[in-house]
């Protein structure tokens, strides 16, 4: 089978090459050929076994999704987008590429299968950014989408053509709304939501990390082998039992940094928890209370998707797949 | 003030048209030009006080957007759309008129401010379409938008823009979901829901109509008057308690064919109800089998829109609106 993956340098994109890779197959069936496509040419992977084509592609540029699509996938993951800071700092970029690209992958496929019928399996990642407060205790499966960003206005447009172009049978679509990743691998960055990861990952490499935050605050966290794992499933499951409802939220853990602290002391010690410094900034304190803190995605769950049970397992999976086992 | 009504040939279009012109003014402030817009040209009311613009033109079309805003008007009526069932039938053109003539229109209005600073108050009419079943009993204010048509589709991101372009403070949106308006007046169409004007409208002005599905058919109704009263509202209303949530369902009367058919009898007597035929037909009756039933509209109501509390209210008014007092 041929699989596609689109916004294949981000971190999820990289993760979900490396685990297709490894596993050879997608639901059962051999990976022959792999696409792989961003707006840089993504890195091949060496001494890979199926048939790599890595290419640097606008899928916002004309002409660019027809390009992408007349390959014929028969899955095709979607990851690109814009991320939510640069949305709303730059409205017409977000615009463009979040919901401007996203429609025009959707309408290339939809014009393909005009031609020849063909109708892939469509992996839309989405964002608990759809949610806007206030909230419920736990969001529940039919809880309306009230963004409160351009990015997740984008995302539940993205949704909602999704749910449309596969109701039309042009495609067999499913939307994942992802957690927040944590621990997410790199160097700190400065998205509001950093500090999630930045308190974990900083500390257990031997370094110092700051919260921002009271240790009440409460969020809603996947680690980035449990995304992969949402995404593989996606990608291979039956969506018949979906019928015409086709976003999901994922599973995830609710847990306060509180927890997150505690979790980090079990698994690496005090001495790493003495690496976070607190130095409370009213500005992101004011931001994050905006965001959804617990779910009740029994949906997914009963549709057989999967995420960590406790921030320790959490942290032994990132100690696992970014430290080679070691924490620092 | 200016008011501009995009849309301004439909059946709500010209009666809030005549409703404005009766008044005379919007929330107390005087109309001193009205623009009327819509593919045709629209009449211009005969002996009408205000300035009057009425100008064909196609909101997709390039430029026309910027044209239209370009007249700096206070309050925007959009009410412009592709119908339910052809914006099903005709897949691009639903798209097109519904989706990208609306996103023209608010960007239109947002590179305007851009060059002087400009945030008009915009109603848009959304529809209870961005409902799809199953259903709870009655459709509370935070049920998620899962739509079954293309059209409901292309309502539903009209919203998510609107509330992100008044988020942004591009402009102050206000989106309202209208029930199914009944009774519609003129002719019998071949809509789906057109039985549940038609077995009224039709043995009032004493002829026969043809009802499709059993009397135990329930479904959410309000008037045109009603419908325009809630525009008037809307286009006057102070929009700060709506916060982020942007888009309402409007109030109206949750009845069933047999409830209708009650009224009808105390409204108009036997004679009328006896020119109900009733010619079951399995295909209207699956479609609307998939329609909302009833709502808990109770954000609405709080924020002042109100409907009629009976069905021989909607009887009285459409005798009053449409028949000058006389039943046939």
């Amino acid at each position: 089978m041929h699989v596609q993956i689109i916004g294949a340098t981000g971190m999820i994109g990289r993760k979900l090459t490396a685990r297709l890779l490894a596993d050879g197959a997608l639901g059962g069936r051999e990976i022959t050929a792999l696409s792989l496509l961003d707006v840089v040419a993504p890195d091949v992977p060496a001494g890979a076994r199926p048939r790599i084509a890595a290419e640097a592609t606008d899928l916002s540029a004309p002409g660019a999704a027809a390009r992408a699509v007349a390959a014929r996938a028969d899955v095709i993951f979607h990851l690109a987008a814009i991320v939510s800071g640069e949305a709303e700092a730059d409205f017409d970029k977000g615009y463009r590429i979040n919901l401007d690209a996203t429609r025009a992958l959707f309408e290339a496929i939809r014009q393909e299968g005009l031609r020849t019928p063909y109708t892939p399996r469509v992996v839309f990642t989405s964002s608990i950014a759809v949610f806007g407060a206030p909230f419920p205790e736990a969001i529940g499966d039919e809880f309306f989408t009230t963004p409160l960003t351009s990015y997740g206005t984008q995302k539940a447009i993205g949704e909602l053509l999704l749910a449309d172009y596969s109701r039309r049978g042009f495609f067999d679509g499913i939307g994942i709304r992802l957690p927040t990743i944590c621990i997410r691998p790199g160097a700190p960055n400065k998205a509001a939501s950093g500090f999630f990861s930045n308190i974990l990952r900083e500390p257990l490499a031997g370094k110092e990390a700051v919260l921002p935050v009271g240790e009440d605050v409460r969020h809603w966290h996947a680690s980035p082998r449990a995304a992969v794992g949402f995404l593989v499933h996606a990608g291979s499951m039956d969506l018949a039992p979906l019928g015409t409802r086709r976003n999901l939220s994922m599973p995830g853990l609710s847990a306060t940094v509180g927890e997150q602290i505690e979790a980090l002391r079990r698994v690496a010690g005090e001495a790493a928890v003495r690496r976070i410094r607190r130095e409370p900034d009213p500005t992101i304190a004011k931001i994050v209370a905006g965001w959804p803190r617990n779910f009740d995605a029994r949906r997914a769950t009963s549709l057989g998707f999967k995420a960590e049970a406790s921030f320790d397992a959490i942290i032994r999976a990132h100690i696992d797949d970014e430290l080679g086992g070691r924490v620092g």
